[in-house]
This record gives C-alpha cells, structure tokens and sequence, in this order.
C-alpha cells in the first residue's frame, strides 16, 4: 500500500467489478477474476486480492464454486419489466443466444382492441398480427402475439421478423417506443401451448399484454405474451420519491 | 355555448371526469355521473353532455351498462408493480375493503437469506418472521410472510398487526421504505395452501420475493408472498429515458 493512498487496495477494486456485474460487464453465469488474476492485473497482494473477492461474495453478487472459479450469479431469465428493453438485448444481457421462429403474420382488418391495467385501447385497423416463438439458446422461453399498427408501419410482414420488432419501428420507420404500460398475470399453458414449449404437461405462464407508444396516446402496438413460468422472472423495482 | 368561450363544453367536462378516474376520485367499479346528472352539475346540453360521456368511454376509461349507468373498469385487483403501494392501500384504491388475518408469528435466530434478480440478500438474526392472509371484501387474495428486522424494529411482534407494516415502521419506529425489489414469478399453488384462499383446486399463483430497504443498503424486511392468480395481476410501467 503507498503511502499517498492509505485507503486498502480492496476496497477500490470490489466495487469496481461489482460495477462490472451491475454494467453487465460480467454477465450471469460468467467467471469474475481469479485471486490470481487480481493479484496480476492490480498488482495487489494475495490477502489484498482474496479480501476483494470474499467482499463481493458477501455483497451477494457472485457464487464460488471451489475448484472452477468464483461466477456472477444465474438463475434463469430475469427481465427487468420497468425498463424499456427488447427480448433480444434482454437475452444478450442475460448471457444467452437470442433466436427467433415466425410462426404467422396476418393482416386484422377489424383492428384490435384489449383492456389493461383497467383502461380499454383500441388500435384501429388494418393492423399486422405477429406471432412469434422467442427462443434462448435454442429453448423457446416464450410465445409472443404483437399487433402492430399498419398506418404507422407499413408492410412491416413483408420484412424479415426475426430480429427485435422495435428495431425494425426505429431503424425502418424512424418510431421509437417512448412508454410501455403492461399487465402481468398468470395462467396455465395449455396441452396445446405446451408443445410450443416442448413441455409434456401444462405448467404456470405469465401472460404479459402490453400497449407501446410512439407518441402521447399514439399506440404502435399492443401484445399479448405468454412467458414459460419455470423459467422466467419478472424483476421490478420501486422507489419512494 | 357562450361567446367568450368558443371552446365546445364537453371539451372541458371529459378531462375533468378521467382525471377523476385517474386520481381514484372515482373508483373501479364506480359509477360516474350520469347524462342527466352531468347536465344539472355543469349546465350543459344534453347533446353536449352525452358527446362527453362517449368521449371518455371512446377513451377506454368507462362501461356503459344499459339501463344502469357508466362504470369505471374493474377487473379483479390490479396492483402497481412500480410503486411503493401497500396492501392496504392498494385495496382502498381499487374499491376494496381490506382485511388482515395474523396466522403466525415467531423469531428467526439464524436469520433470513433470498435471492432476489440475481443478487443474494441476507439479513441477519434475530429476524421476525410474520405470516398473514390479507383479505378483500373478506376474500383471501394473498399469503405473506414478511421478515422484519429485530434490530430495526425491536419487538415488533407484541404490537397488533393486522393492518400495514409499513405504517408502522415509519409511525413506531421512525424507519421509511426507501427502496423496493421485487422478483415476480409463477408457481402452481400446491393443495395444502389451496385451502387458506377456499380453492377446491390448485391455480396458478404469483409469488412475489422482495428486498426492502429503509436506506442505502440497510435491509429493514424481506418478503416471500403468494397472490392468488385467478384474482390478481400486476401493471407495470416503463419509459424512454
């Protein structure tokens, strides 16, 4: 320790990879540094080095598994529901490989209209329905129903829809998702759901229906999600203001 | 319409009524006023009155029921995941009257341990360990089991506790919730619990896990709760920062 720091070398580095885990520099199920590696790459001592790591540990970020190394904690898929975040990065984030399958487009001529959080909306027609079977390395995770605007987002079915639809809203379009209301409940996944899933008996869902926005009360689309209960989480945070 | 107000009337009185609704003036399942009651209270024209009726049920905010009036949406319990809200109050807001059966309560001395999105919480013991059923309009909606702090909140559990924790923390003991995690997930409510929410069958159930805070990394409780998903769901709100 230098003189002209007095402060422990520790208590600057814990913090700095507890950043990294919050900053998803080291994602779920990954390997953090060694004591070894801390030693070499901050040029600390042995005892310096493993006070950092039991730090972390004790703050809960992170898991040793003795003779493999110290890992970020996973535990399924978390998705943060109070942020605005696509599937795809939600995956990314997560430490998986995102895929897609397109199972239907249509065209609803009559529009679409769903109550949430107690108020009804209605999107006037045409309107593209999108279904689509979200997978995570290579497991489907969820079973996804979007309607999308056709005014807002002309001949989007005729686009390939395998990536993040809000990508194509911003990239294609010029129109960003600025608010998202969703309801979140819970129901079985029926016998004839399950075999999207690959489950051989009805298990719990979460069903997600949302409305997005463009705009002040401009809706570019609505869903209705259904999210497999064994392997999803829904995280949200509150604060008193 | 008057000449210095060149303003339609119904214009103003839509606005006025959804902000009623929106600031729980009037509650779901409430009925809003009438066409004829809305022309006694703002002096206005029956067609002036009636255009402003369908403007707010255009808006999704009301139901029209023939013969009986207009009714602010109810479905069920919507609980806002994003906001500190308790029970408590949550029901007044949705039209409920809450209740609050105490089924136990005992001392933790070993402490409590959960990992909630991804993090690992712990708080150490003495813990109190509190588990309730909470009613509305005498329906069991939800079994909680809350972990409060014995060092924050000494002797917690002479006090009676068949209404909001929350208030007293803050009203004995001087400690608010700054800060609240949650992680929603599904499960199957298993046969034994069945019978404190009077279910014949086991239904899926929303178990919410939490981590709540009084300041900056100060546990004051940590919360394992069971809403019953036939009955409950969750809104959430995000934004584009």
């Amino acid at each position: 320790m230098s003189k002209s720091n007095p402060i422990p070398k520790y208590y600057s580095i814990a913090p700095e990879i507890i950043n990294g885990i919050k900053e998803k520099k080291y994602l779920p199920g990954m390997k953090i540094p060694s004591e070894n590696e801390i030693i070499d790459l901050y040029k600390m001592s042995n005892t310096t080095a493993r006070k950092a790591l039991q730090e972390i540990e004790n703050g809960g970020w992170v898991q040793r598994i003795k003779g493999k190394g110290t890992f970020v904690h996973k535990h399924g898929v978390i998705r943060s529901a109070d942020r605005i975040l696509s599937f795809t990065n939600n995956m990314l984030e997560m430490g998986y490989t995102p895929g897609t399958k397109v199972l239907n487009t249509s065209v609803e001529n009559k529009g679409y209209t769903d109550t949430i959080n107690g108020r009804k909306y209605y999107m006037k027609g045409p309107v593209y329905k999108i279904q689509r079977l979200r997978l995570a390395d290579d497991i489907p995770m969820m079973l996804e129903t979007r309607y999308v605007s056709a005014e807002l987002c002309p001949k989007i079915i005729n686009r390939p829809l395998n990536g993040s639809l809000w990508e194509i809203y911003s990239g294609k379009y010029g129109r960003k998702i600025k608010e998202d209301h969703q309801m979140l409940s819970t129901v079985m996944i029926d016998r004839e759901t399950c075999g999207y899933f690959n489950l051989p008996e009805p298990i719990p869902g979460i069903l997600v229906r949302g409305v997005a926005f463009c705009g002040k009360e401009i809706i570019l689309e609505m869903e209705e999600s259904l999210y497999r209960g064994d392997k999803y989480s829904f995280a949200v945070r509150a604060y008193q203001s």
